[in-house]
């Protein structure tokens, strides 16, 4: 490994991770659990913003459910002879269940409706809640709606490829919404593990080009091996006794939703092909436009 | 065409696209095609962001009319005798659909309402699926509000114009809309295309001023064709022969909304007029106001 | 006035003002109108935000009315006899009308409701009508809300005043609001017209500090009248022939709302005071606290 | 201490506090009170948002209460007997107050309902005016919501701590949420109060490293007590003499929220331990994986 300096400001530490970890896991978060303080790790509006929607959905009519139930045994404990119209066939408890349901929903058919003061008073503040819990709710929604939304795909692999007169350290990525992304820029660190006491570093890989200004098709990241790389006559073997794993930051701007978007990936020593290079990624149909198949992103042929 | 190196980050391919065919199409977008993920190409919430205000109200209606179609089969399995107050005249389905709507809006009459256990129980969550769809409702028309909202105007060409003693390539624009904008950068690329081994390459073309404070007028950008510019010398003839293509971005901040926005535009060779002047786009009226007439931007004169 | 270059990226044109108007108006704006495209210069979403609270519910209100009043008149012309429970006293445009408001804001108490199948149609799309419209309403008060709202007050003149062993230009301003501003940046541009061929230039005026990293306390802008700056030797007379303006820009990030905030000012000649200090704006009470007195702000007390 | 310049960028003023008051508090803001405009001072929706749950919910409640209640008082003045279905055993003006809040949460029942003109009118009017403030609650809830929600946590205190072959002043500081932070930037400035004259000055100190790209883990701060540091050879007497107090400002970019968030915090003169080391904040368990003990970021042990 070439003599180069490692860089400081990476902000991993140098006892992280064991061997054979990840530092960055493949859907861009850092492998690192939090003691502690587990409550509040996370706040309650960021957990109910991350979570999928079959879960968000499940857990609001859960929750839909629970406040019904517990204003039914309001009404039931105040009297359900303070509602007017219940049916007296059906189970007292599912005649306040009901009766609580149109009234948190403010449907209110008023076929049953509270006649007594305190199932009044009770009723009042059960509609004020429901109002309240569904304009939370739509907070939620907005919330979930408005987090950013970019997807870039990464090659699987990154290649040691021929570059020039020389070899190179490549992998690419794409766009894979129909966002509009503008100023896109890229940040490449290699860290390895010094196995004789256990200390990580943290080196920069320099890139041919680390922004472009539109990012309408793939960008293929390279970072040539030349003399001061730290990747420079690296073998694969020595790769994996390096623990090495190859660190990539990429941010942009979001022209649809005015967001800037940061995004991480990571390729592992052994996902690095050594001698191969990337196949192309985009073609013209008939009429001469540009198709972008995505799904050829991961493609590479080897090379002798 | 002058000895000038191309641009490495302009993020468009060297064979992005035949010849003929537009980088950016007028309306910003980049003239690409998506294949082998159709799916996942854009969100749904951007997809309903995106689309015109009749589209989007239309599809709501239509939504709705569907989900009440299908409560109201809801409420025929169950039978139609378990809600109160049903217009024996009326179709049973119309009454259940009548019904239907009536709790999914929460609008809750009561002329009819739900007297067995299982209408209660689909009214009730009717009436949730109703409130949380209005939710969502909500969130999409405040995504809907909050995109960027500036609109800039581009001149409908491109001029070779006189410029102290020289020449210069100019267009220019302004903001169509009465958002105070800032801080405006511009940045603009020639694209010229190899013909024999149709590559593609990218030049930088240095502004004059590439940044302005404020942007309350138009913006006339000035591309000197001084002996460094890769259009000096150029004619009209090899302009065409190169299939060239100017390419602008330009972004600022848009005060009134709080937001940075981003522009895009090109010219085709077409689209430039060699020996042309643009005319004055303000004016004082009477009182001694500044007049901006938006539709003089595209206005200039012939030279000899 | 001292031979300085004029800065070209101001943004604001040669031409762009007859003398004695200002530049940049009280309140921030550019004192310029549009022609040419009178409908398109604001988005009905932008003006709904920008107009004062009073005119926004007010306006709301009317519209309210307007369209319970239009399908009123729906469910005249189907026959007032499709509804039920209608009060034979009352006029059948006023009956209408109240079940109209009943159904557009979903209260529906039923009292009357709709019996025909008409009705009941009309009815259904009056109440996803007006969930529809209080969710557009939601959408328009956030974005009443969710501007920015920090509000910087500059003091009425700006003054020439001592500075170490020379004279400088000074004018200070403070944060109104509490929000808490960081990072805030200043630039300072002389506009002058020459009177003879009435063209305008614009120099930058340098300061002395244009950066600072926290603004609790007041600002004061100081650019120092060295050799080398635009106003040195400038009197109050030959400011008045130049029809001097100074315009300020300042930007700052709130850290209340995440928003970065922009703010513009200018001061006009006859606004600059000569031989004149700004007096002390903050004061200690008895418990050592500091008092930032805003109203104070504007004193000035004139010297020998 | 050392001869170094103090910078003129900090924005607090030179007789900003007396002595042993912090400039910074401990909850990130500035030790100061605003007299000459109390209204002004913050706006009423960035008090909303910045007030406790408990105290906004409460807030709300309240408001509910007293808008029923006043519509009540209207119901009573038009005449109870405008309502039918009135009980005539409960007090009129409760009769009023439930109608009222059946009304005003749009849950209308239809036990009661209005049935005479101006009844009709004013629960037109209510019906408004509750879904127009319910679509404000809706606004201040996601204001509330969307507040930057990263909280950074600094060790208790700040140390003197051995480094290379010198000294440091080291603090560290971790990420409180799982909110993925990037892009970290930090600054530090030193305020000293000349006891004589009581003028403060402040102080850049350089940091070993001012920038992390990814802030998974804790981050030390650490500036080095070189020949130029102001804080050169200072003792814990000369700074106590001196008023010291370390102010420190972080800002990075919060990629879960989209959002930039700046920090605060300061050490006093008596916060800073002499001849002390941080002690370890991660470990790991039996499976590799790191454990981030956020309650270990205070701990530190002192050296001989």
């Amino acid at each position: 490994m070439a003599k180069t300096r490692p860089t400081h400001n990476a902000g991993l530490g140098e006892k992280y991770l064991d061997e054979s970890k990840r530092l960055i896991n493949k859907d861009g978060s850092f492998n690192l659990k939090r003691t502690g303080n587990p409550f509040q790790a996370r706040s309650l509006y960021q957990w109910l913003t991350a979570i999928s929607w079959p879960t968000f959905l499940g857990l609001m009519l859960l929750l839909y459910i629970f406040v019904n139930a517990l204003f039914a045994c309001g009404y039931l404990v105040i009297g359900i002879e303070q509602l007017s119209g219940v049916n007296q066939q059906t189970p007292r408890f599912w005649s306040a269940f009901y009766f609580s349901a149109q009234t948190l929903t403010t449907v209110g058919y008023g076929a049953m409706a509270p006649v007594g003061a305190w199932a009044s008073m009770l009723a009042a503040l059960e509609a004020f809640s429901g109002l309240t819990g569904f304009a939370l709710v739509t907070g939620l929604l907005y919330g979930r709606f408005s987090k950013p939304s970019a997807k870039f795909l990464f090659s699987n692999n990154a290649l040691i490829a021929p570059y020039k007169d020389g070899q190179s350290l490549q992998c690419r990525l794409v766009n894979v919404r129909s966002n509009i992304m503008m100023e896109v820029e890229a940040n490449v660190l290699l860290s390895t593990l010094d196995k004789e006491n256990g200390h990580r570093q943290y080196y920069n890989l320099n890139l041919e080009t680390n922004f472009i200004q539109f990012f309408p098709l793939n960008w293929t990241l390279v970072h040539p091996l030349t003399e001061d790389s730290p990747l420079n006559k690296c073998s694969l073997e020595s790769l994996e006794n390096l623990d090495a794993e190859i660190l990539i930051r990429v941010k942009g701007y979001d022209d649809t939703f005015g967001q800037t978007v940061h995004v991480r990936h990571s390729y592992k020593y052994n996902e690095i092909i050594h001698g191969a290079r990337f196949q192309k990624v985009y073609e013209s149909d008939a009429e001469g436009n540009t198709l972008l198949a995505l799904n050829k992103i991961h493609d590479y042929e080897l090379l002798d």
